[in-house]
């Protein structure tokens, strides 16, 4: 194993340089119970229980300790529950709600950077915690007192852990076709009948209690999405006396998933007693705009995992790259000289600044979100508007560009590895199968590409979208005050003008009424403006180094750190940049190919 | 599992229609015992064999019956000696040899499509025939007749297997670092002495002796690549009466891999009880260039590989896209009506294109390089030469293409399964890990780039490059007289000369004897070229599929896969072709950012 997994001294750079979490801190009574130093110390702290915790169990969750279903229980790995344990007493399962709750109020911001530390160590081993985080705040966002006092502290706690549950057999990226049903039995309480797949921590052999946060039609409801209501199912109920029953949520069996091991995908079956109880979460039929909260937020986590898997990876490989010897300088060929390190050679250099620039690239996207997000909170009128437009539209480049980009640059990882990386004796074969399904769960990469082109990039006529112009030209008019800099924020400004002019002539298709041509290739849009978003921020990171260098007269490592970003940015502008003429051609061009009506023209 | 893994129909339209293989059987006394006819019934034996002897096992290989070595023996599954008796008996070990030597002078082209179809029923099944025959064509080639004579027969009858044994721990990518030691004893006898690693089909519980075909230095020999020999390193040597006593090869261990489980990676020892006897292949010294004998044919292999698993993925892709239902079109999203098959929804077709193109592409590219195999054995003087030049250009291409772009291709296919895809419900998962080590094995995409840029473009003054420019030129001219196929034509023709100028730019660089410079991006020019002999192969294609629409009035589903063939070359112009202009942007560009002296630029 690598001796590292992710940089602190970088989150710490992103966090307080790039996206300036103080002025959360300073200018909003939110958030003002924290500041720099504190922040600081949950990173530490955060680094230390990654270490201690995440990091030594990462293999063993995958080779030899895969959780299994026996006899109707399913056991996972006995680390786990302690995980658990040490996520609710650190708070990192309450971190980001309101005190009056038991939380820390703590910007989402420090809480991505947190996570990022956590799944970087350990990506499988997240899910009980962060699932139970994400389902009690739908529960807190939505849910009435009484079910607020009965879930809320026993999730915060960790005795009781949450998922989400929203896929059925027959319904995976189309929600409308949800079949699982729910019938009054009286007040909040229905008896669900159905079976949902793929949930994540939908089983385990420890917590007291699990509640399944499930989407489910009432009995006479409206077809489509307008019929879906939100349910906390939980796994054991209260009776009359208080005493936890069994409520008829069974576990059908586990998936044998390629990576990502260390917590079980279960298929789960509702009611095949007829004796499952589920307790409406606020109002009829509204579950799945409720669930959408839970859902964004998700997807804010996927671009995580991507980002710190990516992490973990990268420092994997530059560290094999130093300590591997093999071959010689193309220009000294002499057999008789020791072979060289193989970060000396141009490919591996190559190799090693593609996967610092998706995984920095990608981190320094995720904060810019979170910081929307803790902004969209905290701001009023207009200026809420705009934080929570933006955060809309970054949302689903969040979710992609970690993931698509994430598995090319693990891939580039284990290629540094030559043979070795394709063995057990290194981390990067899981590594790559870990992050496979990154593209898949929480909407695939072609769902996300129909979300940003077809609603986040049309909404309020394009408002969303003019905000994110403004704050790019913002990066590209501070780039421009230093000379070494004004060339990339020239690409970067010729770039976004082209981007515009493409997304006119895609919504043209839109005004007509066109909408499968308006959308047939919004995946390739998708990667366009994925392009172009990290182009972004790279230039930002760029810009803030370069600062940094003139007013901290930084030396040593620090000179270096700043240093490397700004080659990053230029590796990124030059390598990676140029991929958006393809697209733009391809975006621009009027000839219809997959739109074939005669599906026997794909033999 | 699905039906189909690969279509007979395409293989024989790009072995008679487009690659002409009846031209080598009716002008070439040495391939005129075959005919169509007899080369159609081959291609449906080898179906008929991969269909009940290979497709069946394919799950089980990885997922229950993975090798194992216990109390020093390598354990495989049960059916892989009878896939070997299978594959002796019916020829295939041997298909390309003389008729003198047992074989049936069989065009490389024909058995390189039977491979792709036992390949893409089960790839990690076939290492052990196919190492076999690649090692016993190297005793055949440079063995001496004493060799030949013990070893022939054996291993064409699959009694005795073969391997190629040339990385080591410490000597990988650089073969000039084999440390393995040979020292005379007497004749042709050496005493060896060494570890070998990853060597597949390194070891077993069935095969009566292997035979490794291992370098190694004999002592005294110069320093680098020109003091490496080759030596057959038989399991079990014959002692003075003729029997087979141990040779001290042990089995170190089998590498744990991400994939192509079936066959295990072995780690051997050479000479721990200092008894192990080698005997040296043709002279001392040479033998890096007779191993490259194997090594050429090895990477054409891969390319199969490659090619044969996206085309099992796509097809499963294909089958499940028309029986998955998910989601509505666009433009009817009544939640009343039946959800229709995804193949309906755009992204879903332009994945499935993409799988269609990288896969037909890579097979098609295959059998150009099979072809020109066949004809530098049997063409004259600078004809001769000129075949084998230019399959030396494209043997890296080879490797590059189907590997690189399979690993996208199936990665797609997966994409297409949704959550499912992640799963072992579906064969996609074990694909995409079976695909990874194509770019590894047998020379890493670096070390194949470089080859192409350093050595194939710019040897004999560029001639391999002037052999294949022709070609594509030919194929323009004749593309040219389809109205439909004009504008394809002329945009393959400018790409063609954007490539020149690209190449003679970077040439510039090595005439200056600034080779660092010079194949810094070797990695982006080799996925240039692989982009462009891709497009070339598909206006090739389409150009064929052209003249047979006019010529044969097809109909039905002639029809249809002569349509589909136009169909899928218009995709990849549309979607492909357009990145030479990132690529060409960054070979044109001189900012060097990957020859980083100080390698702390990289943090």
């Amino acid at each position: 194993m690598a001796n590292k997994f992710i940089s602190i001294k970088n989150l710490r750079f992103l966090l307080h340089d790039v996206h300036n979490v103080s002025q959360l801190t300073n200018d909003f009574e939110y958030y003002k119970m924290h500041d720099k130093e504190l922040i600081d110390i949950m990173l530490d702290t955060a680094l230390q229980i990654a270490d201690k915790e995440l990091y030594p169990y990462f293999q063993e969750m995958d080779h030899t300790h895969v959780p299994e279903v026996k006899d109707g229980v399913t056991n996972v790995h006995p680390h786990i529950p302690h995980i658990v344990k040490v996520m609710a007493e650190g708070g990192w399962i309450s971190a980001t709600v309101p005190e009056e709750y038991g939380g820390m109020q703590l910007p989402l911001m420090v809480n991505l950077c947190a996570e990022m530390i956590f799944q970087a160590a350990n990506n499988g081993a997240m899910f009980h915690s962060a699932l139970t985080s994400g389902s009690a705040k739908l529960i807190l966002s939505f849910g009435s007192d009484k079910l607020k006092a009965e879930y809320l502290d026993n999730m915060y706690s960790g005795k009781w852990l949450g998922t989400m549950a929203l896929t059925e057999p027959g319904a995976g990226s189309s929600l409308s076709d949800v079949k699982t049903s729910a019938e009054l039995v009286e007040d909040e309480t229905y008896k669900i009948n159905g079976h949902k797949i793929f949930i994540s921590a939908g089983d385990n052999n420890f917590s007291e209690n699990i509640v399944h946060l499930t989407l489910a039609r009432i009995k006479g409801a409206p077809a489509g999405t307008k019929g879906i209501s939100l349910f906390a199912v939980p796994k054991y109920r209260k009776d009359e006396n208080g005493n936890l029953i069994d409520n008829d949520v069974t576990s059908a069996g586990a998936y044998h998933k390629m990576g990502q091991k260390a917590t079980p995908a279960m298929h789960l079956a509702y009611g095949d007693k007829d004796n499952c109880h589920g307790y409406l979460v606020g109002e009829k039929n509204k579950g799945l705009k409720y669930m959408f909260q839970l859902m964004n937020g998700a997807r804010i986590e996927v671009g995580v995992v991507g980002a710190a898997i990516s992490s973990a990876a990268y420092y994997a490989s530059l560290q094999y790259s130093k300590e591997r010897t093999q071959g010689r300088k193309i220009s000294d060929k002499d057999p008789n000289k020791a072979p060289v390190p193989i970060i000396q050679h141009a490919d591996v250099q190559r190799m090693l600044l593609l996967q610092k620039a998706i995984t920095e690239g990608s981190m320094s996207l995720i904060l810019e979100a979170g910081r929307a997000y803790d902004l969209s909170k905290v701001l009023e009128g207009e200026e809420k508007n705009k934080a929570a437009m933006f955060l809309d539209l970054l949302t689903p480049i969040v979710k992609v560009y970690p993931s698509e980009e994430g598995i090319r640059s693990v891939s580039n990882g284990l290629q540094v590895f030559g043979g070795y990386g394709y063995t057990e004796d290194f981390p990067l074969e899981q590594m790559y199968r870990d992050m496979r399904i990154t593209t898949l769960y929480e909407g695939t990469t072609g769902i996300q590409s129909m979300d940003l082109l077809g609603r986040k990039v049309m909404m309020n006529q394009g408002a969303a979208a003019m905000v994110f112009f403004e704050k790019v030209n913002q990066t590209i008019e501070e780039a421009n005050t230093h000379d070494e800099l004004k060339k990339y924020a020239s690409i970067l400004s010729e770039e976004i003008q082209k981007l515009q002019k493409t997304t006119m002539h895609l919504s043209s298709f839109a005004m007509k009424g066109e909408f499968e041509l308006f959308l047939a290739d919004a995946n390739l849009y998708m990667e366009l403006f994925c392009i172009l978003t990290i182009a972004w921020q790279w230039l930002k990171q760029a810009t803030v180094a370069k600062q940094k260098m003139l007013t901290d007269n930084p030396q040593g490592d620090d000179l270096k750190f700043y240093e490397s970003k700004i080659h990053t940015m230029k590796f990124f502008f030059h390598y990676e940049v140029p991929k958006s003429y393809a697209l733009n051609t391809r975006l621009m061009d009027t000839e219809v190919l997959t739109l074939v009506e005669d599906k026997e023209l794909i033999v």
